[in-house]
């Protein structure tokens, strides 16, 4: 089984990094084909860089050579997953979903710590999108800006405890890290809390393994049914145009 | 791994039945270990038998005597899965949350056919509480009684079909079968229909799996903090009585 | 006329303070007759006590051998109210609906003081199953175990006093007390808070009476049509099983 | 005890036939004080009519010239409730509330029948505004204006019928009258649809001695803390001034 | 173009005031008309006074004996729109509607600051109706009674500014001010907080130009479909009574 | 005052037709800038086209080397938005927001008529996060590509006519034409239907007009506090980078 995990920006060392828990959350077999987009910012943490993530997220996936099984969509809140699963039959899991969704499993209320705070409107509309703001106590930011968590993670470790706290005292049960470059710190805080800390690479490369074991894929008829083949696109050399 | 799929309901054929598709949905190295109640009715099929099927399946799973990873809920929109998440902290995957949870990842809106009108709303209230309602179309009923499920599979897939295709007609785009018996139609009905069409058992077997080796567990803070072990039970030889 | 106030719990000091309570509200001439549970915990704080407190008052009405014109649930947030109503076309009257539809008709917003906090979700759903969430402005808990009301008075009414100045403070303009054992601790804290206070067991029976007089009898279609009688049922020797 | 029952229009007749249901529905013991606005439109079927009426009972309770231990307000869907509870501590039911009430108590989903279309989503806001939307069904139009209502019994039940049956179809289990002139069409349509069917003025009248039995007055803090007596009002002579 | 711009209230001061915003606000060419109830109180502040203020604005415009374009309704919260919407085709505009309009067409969030806490709820219910309550953080209080704004602008642009810094810490990024009575308060506290802040009446007479330059009037069909005008209305010499 | 209209899609001629209609909306002075993506599909209908536009929409405005006032997004349902508002502080009107906010104002409920079902699904989410679902019957496609609209305006008219006679069916009081490139339309299905119909552009450059006179700009904190300028872009000229 080969699984595509799509960076929504364009810093090959996050990508890098978002492989690596990829790949150790993955089954023996399993093959992680790491995409970084060709285009867009080095981080998307808003409204603006997000709709040029998604453009550039699927841009990349149309450019990808190699048959697939399945996408995962490695940016907490970035838009452009209906695209997606409009696009391929390859079932599409986006860490934003797959986190809330673990956590849901596990626990009565769950909260969010991502990265600044102008991601958790994004983040939010995500949710409310997907159903899964229901149970959701609080998206809280951390203030920790996408490109300086890999400093030290010892503070990054600290920023995002204290957050974590301020949502279980706000009733959360469990905690999602709401960043795909939270890498390996949901061992690290479940350790400190006591409660799930979910990651959402892992939480989505698991649930992509099992929709393709389960042989689901995306259905083709309303909201998903695929792009026209036949439209004239312009300046976009990655279109769904037919042969 | 060891994986407890409790049926609702004292038919222990209807057991079989789920340990079957069960182990087709486990991985190599999975055992699975069918809990049937010692009390209740044959079947599960609104509200008043739901209570006590829900009563049942705790009181089944407190006698087992063998150590567990995680526990599988066969009994589609039964009552009982918050107090089986408190009272354990291995995962408890109910096939009401599974199911939909997998078609909200292959489809925009989805559907549920079910067995008796009697059923539809204790359905619909489980849906509600685990948020998953969102995104779901309808829940209708075959008014095929889970008794008679074993009589014809073609007489079965037919009436299923019937009101899965009223589903799609009001805009579902995949189908959850809403019973734990009506093993095997599922891959019947995506042949007929063309959709994701998604057997509970199997999708919370599978999601089981996933949480076990995600190393989650149940969060035992809040609403799920283990009930306690020193109070008074009468007439019930399965509490969770200390020591 | 015949009122059954059924505890949820197997205290049966408990069962006497409630049915003193129910008394006291009672019309001349209406009987109240209590019943207690014959298994279950003696008091039920939380998902887990509560799902088998609603099998077991299915149990206990279904074992009254005397006719009856309404049946109370004197169980805060407890489960089985939709069951109860399935099985019997007496009217049931739940304390966690009667209370708050009495503080919606004299208040704008209100508040529920209940005994620990493994009882908020409970109330929470159960409120929000009725559609009676709308007004609430919080459901609180006074750490006060069911199995401590009956210390001090005094001391149980400072506690409670303290959470309803809280959600007074909150918006509510009426207090809700969200157990069965609060007996009498509504007339004390109207004194104290000058505000509507709301006991449940109080305000059920009198609903009882209410839909008593106005013949009114749970409907026989839908989701409480009555569970078949020619079920099989297993162990469970008060089925509704067809004579 | 003395319960004012006001009419929501200019109708003497209608005042009467409200006030004859109303003497059926109260206790011995019970007075009741029928209340003709002095103003306003002879019936109230729509926002401009309503808002109007609201005034219009304003003022009429206003000008009582006894005492009273609550008021009933008997017109379905009309403004005004929240100032009448704002104005006087004695307990105000709503029929619009009341029949609603009674129905969530002895039935999963209700709906109501009201008279013409224009009424329709006047009552929907009431509903929504008290909570009391979520397990209604659809309010549905007879097409009967109040003016025809007394002509022939029969006609009324017929065309009351019709759409009751429509809403039983579409889920309901319970039927609302949605009119406080259908006076004794309750009992009728009751043996024909074999389900509960709800007079408002019956069910408020009932309700508003269960408050005044209960000691419950009207919260004066927050929504409901009493107008002003010394604000300036200008050719309004029946306004809350002091002295 | 001739624009009504209807007070809540019976003071004329306040009435001049309203005016000459909107004659501020409107465009060269538009007729701004005063108008002033003939009855009702000198400020509306709560439920009680909210209802005898829409009647009283339903007949301030019946009485008004010049043609006009559009209706702009100048009471923050007051009931009534609907019923001015029914009676009229002219384009009403309430500016309990327009200002979080136009909030939302230039913030994520808004929150409004209005006068005493006994408007809040109204408001509330209001915006609830509009269906605007979804992106309002909350409603404030400034505890400044109507009467009081025109003693010193200094004192209450300050308390103002002290409640709309309140909403900003809750996530607010505009600013609505929630009462008609706030002229040119909208200009102080742009200045003072950096966000936008929007003024009710200002905001209703431009989209109450804008409708009659789009040539868009109130739909005459379903909820806004006239009155009858043959009806019998009593005590009331405004009815929409036919020639 | 220099509005652009930005069309989502790459078809120049739709731009013009867009443009004529903005430039009949507009007041004498208002100069209308179009605005031409240079990627992307000749038309959006659906959820991959629509997120490749957005990015499109975005560059494009970038790329505007004039100063201006205000933003129109001529893509009705189309993403990118809240991108939008971020970016600029002049005022963004999305078409999607404009129509509805009208027909809430001249309506009690309103439908949309759009082009393809597949648009469907991406509008309800637009709608949705707004706010503005709240009064909506339904979107309802009239299957009529955008491609296709110019063909004959007749056959255009009949289909839009059916979709809306549906609508008004379901209890739609005003029409909202869901296309951007529905032109003039309007006026024709208004003399059709009788009832308000409302075109998106039109609605959207009147309320980009009202807010530049209002002076009022998008607010700069929270969620749309502009994007960073010190990122690095890569593959993506259009970016806001600091001088």
């Amino acid at each position: 089984m080969r699984i595509l995990v799509v960076n929504c920006n364009t810093n090959a060392d996050m990508t890098a990094s978002i492989a690596e828990i990829a790949a150790g959350a993955a089954s023996p077999g399993t093959d992680i084909v790491p995409v970084t987009p060709s285009f867009g910012p080095e981080s998307a943490e808003g409204y603006y860089e997000s709709f040029v993530a998604a453009a550039a997220m699927l841009d990349a996936v149309e450019r990808v050579d190699e048959p697939f099984d399945a996408i995962v969509m490695a940016g907490f809140g970035e838009h452009g997953r209906e695209g997606m699963r409009q696009r391929w039959d390859a079932p599409v899991v986006d860490i934003t979903e797959a986190a809330p969704m673990m956590a849901n499993l596990v626990a009565h209320r769950y909260g969010i710590v991502t990265t600044l705070s102008s991601a958790v409107p994004v983040i939010e509309d995500s949710l409310a999108h997907a159903g899964l703001q229901h149970r959701c106590v609080a998206v809280r930011a951390s203030e920790i800006p996408v490109s300086s968590i890999h400093g030290s993670v010892e503070a990054v470790a600290d920023a995002l405890e204290l957050e974590a706290r301020a949502l279980l005292d706000e009733g959360a049960e469990a905690i999602v890290l709401g960043c795909a470059g939270f890498a390996g710190l949901d061992v690290v805080l479940r350790e400190r809390l006591g409660v799930p800390v979910i990651d959402g690479v892992d939480a989505a490369v698991r649930l992509a393994e099992t929709l393709v074991r389960a042989r689901l894929t995306t259905s083709s008829i309303g909201a998903y049914r695929p792009p026209s083949t036949t439209k004239r696109w312009t300046g976009w050399t990655a279109a769904p145009v037919a042969g």
